[in-house]
C-alpha cells in the first residue's frame, strides 16, 4: 500500500505533480479555493439524504467514496495552502487554541451554540 | 508557539474536544460533513471579487484570516474521517495514485481538460 | 411591504444595481458562481448542528436570517444567469422534464437513491 | 417547449413531484439546505478552471450543462424555501433594499469592499 508520510511530503508531491504537467498556470488561490469547495459539495452529495444514524453506518462500497472524496478535499486544502505560502498545521494549532478560549468547557457542555451567542 | 506534529496528533486532540464538551452527540458525519463544506464557503469567500493575480498576492491580514480557514476546514475534515474510521493520509497517498493514472504527463501537460475527456 | 413580481423583474433590478456601482467588473460568471456557492454555504451554517426535525420547526429569528440567505443565493442566481444569457424559468422547465423522466414515480416512490442506481 | 411561468407554479409543481414520489420525509429543510450546496459547488466545478474572460464565453456545450445546474440550484431553493414557509421573492425584495442601504452609490463605486469595511 503506497503511503504519504506527512502533510510536507504530500505537498511536495502534490507541487512536482502540477510542476510536470505545466499546471501552476491553473493553480491560482483563487482556483484552488474553488476546486476545494466543488470537491466539499461532492462530499456533501453522499449525505444528504442519509439520516445522521445512515450516515455513521455507511455500507463499505460508500465509504470507500467517501474516502476519496475526503483524499480530494485533502489534495486540494494542501495545495491551496502551499500557494499561500501558510502551514496548516501550525493554522491548525493555531485555531485549536482559539477554540479552547471560545468554548471554555463549563460553557459550552453538551451545546452546539454558536460562540458568538454562549 | 504551539504546534501539532501530525493530523494523528490533531485527530486526538479534536476527538478529546468534542469529547469533554459532551459535543459528539452534534458529531455525526452528515452534520460534519455540513460544516466541512460551509467552512470551504467562507474560505471562498475571501477570494470570490479578487482576481487570479490578487488571490497570489494578500495583504497579510487577508492571508492571517484565510489561515485561519484552511485551518477550521482542516479540522472539520480530520473530525469527519475521524468519525468514519477513515485514515485522511492514506486516502490521499490512494487518491495520488489515481491521478497519476487518470493524468497521464504527456496528454494533460498544460492542459485542464478533465480526465474523461482528455 | 417593498415586492417584487417576477424573476426578470429581478434580473433587471439587479442590473440597474451593479450598473449604478459600476460593478459589472467584479461580476464575471466565475465570480458570481463562488458568490453564490459562498452564500450556500451560509445557509448550510445555519442548519448543520440541528435535527431535520428542529430544521423543520425554525425560531422566528432564525427564520428570518435563513430567509436572507435564500435571497441571497436568488439574488446571486438571478445575477449569473443574466451574465450568462440563460433564462432560469426555462432551465428550470427544462429540468423539470429530465427528472420526470429519470425519476419515474413507479420506481422512484419512497426511495432517494440516485437515477443512475435505480 | 416547456415552461413555467412563476417561482409559485415552480413551487407547487415542485410539491406534486414530490408528493407523487412520498419523498417528502427526505426533504426536510436541512436535507434540501444540503442539496442545494451540493448543486452549487457543481456549478462551481464548471468555472474553476477557467478565467474570467473564458467564464463569460462558454462553449455552446458548456453553457447548456450551466444552465441545467442553474436549474438544480433554483428547484432545490424553491423547495427549501417551502418547506420553511418563506416566500423567496419577498425575502428577494426585502434584500435589494437592505442592499441599498448597506452599498450607497458614492461609497461603492467601483469598488468589491464588504459593506462593513466601507
Amino acid at each position: 500500500m503506497p503511503s504519504v508520510s506527512s502533510l510536507e511530503e504530500l505537498r511536495g508531491r502534490l507541487a512536482a505533480f502540477a510542476a510536470e504537467r505545466d499546471w501552476q498556470q491553473f493553480h491560482s488561490p483563487k482556483n484552488l479555493a474553488m476546486a476545494l469547495a466543488a470537491e466539499s459539495g461532492e462530499l456533501l452529495e453522499h449525505f444528504q439524504w442519509l439520516t445522521e444514524e445512515q450516515s455513521a453506518a455507511l455500507p463499505e462500497a460508500t465509504r470507500d467514496e467517501v474516502a476519496l472524496e475526503i483524499a480530494d478535499v485533502l489534495l486540494f486544502l494542501v495545495r491551496l495552502a502551499d500557494r499561500l505560502g501558510i502551514d496548516p498545521m501550525q493554522a491548525a494549532a493555531r485555531k485549536l487554541e482559539l477554540n479552547a478560549r471560545k468554548y471554555p468547557v463549563d460553557k459550552s457542555r453538551g451545546r452546539s451554540t454558536k460562540y458568538d451567542r454562549l
